[in-house]
């Protein structure tokens, strides 16, 4: 596998309403696609207008990651997010190779993006996440 | 201002050799340009063959603001770098916005670029670098 672009980087906040505007003011984001992914207890908006994005993200139930991400370091950088061309053969190259995956299969990301998610113990401890796009 | 793509994102860590094979061996990342950059009493290298790359910073010396942030927060993602077309204008329209600026001016950054850092009080709380590319 060889990484390119950055997709977009994560950030952690308590209150979506209340960051937006420093990125669409300061740095004439576009605020795009918005969603709640309530299997992940989440509520997530994409700011920008491409190649890259920033992601917010707030937890909206008590007992997820996000939550206590927040509860422990404070708002925040969350994780980074790579474009590879093909998801599923990445995932298995890497399997192959020992790394270690929070998801084995792609699953469905903010806007319908198919994406996974790599161990930060495989990535020098930064949680590193894959998005597909051909 | 509108930022696009994203350049690069910083991570601190306590040791570069040991970090980098992460980056080079698990998401396959060109090892690049790699300073000490004394004023800032850090050593970095760039990782990636573009258009976006890993920037993994270690502290030098005890008492700049990178080895306070290892100390205090552990190793991590640290900044964001966005690219923007003609920094010293874009500075200039920033201050007149009321944006705080950590660079008033650009200054040399790793392998030469121009760059400049946005204060994170103005920016959602995230440490924002921007870096001219035409």
């Amino acid at each position: 596998m060889h990484v390119g672009l950055i997709h977009h980087v994560g950030y952690v906040v308590a209150d979506l309403d209340a960051e937006i505007p420093a990125y669409r003011d300061v740095l004439g984001m576009e605020v795009g696609v918005r969603e709640v992914m309530p299997d992940q207890g989440v509520e997530a908006v994409m700011l920008g207008s491409g190649p890259s994005y920033v992601e917010l993200i707030a937890p909206v139930t008590e007992d997820t990651g996000v939550a206590r991400f927040l509860a422990k370091k404070g708002p925040g950088m969350h994780h980074v997010a790579f474009v590879v061309p093909h998801l599923e053969s990445t995932l298995r190259e890497l399997a192959d190779e020992g790394v270690e995956l929070i998801d084995t299969v792609p699953r469905r990301g903010l806007g319908g993006h198919m994406v996974a998610f790599l161990h930060p113990r495989s990535t020098g401890g930064v949680l590193t996440e894959l998005v597909e796009d051909h």
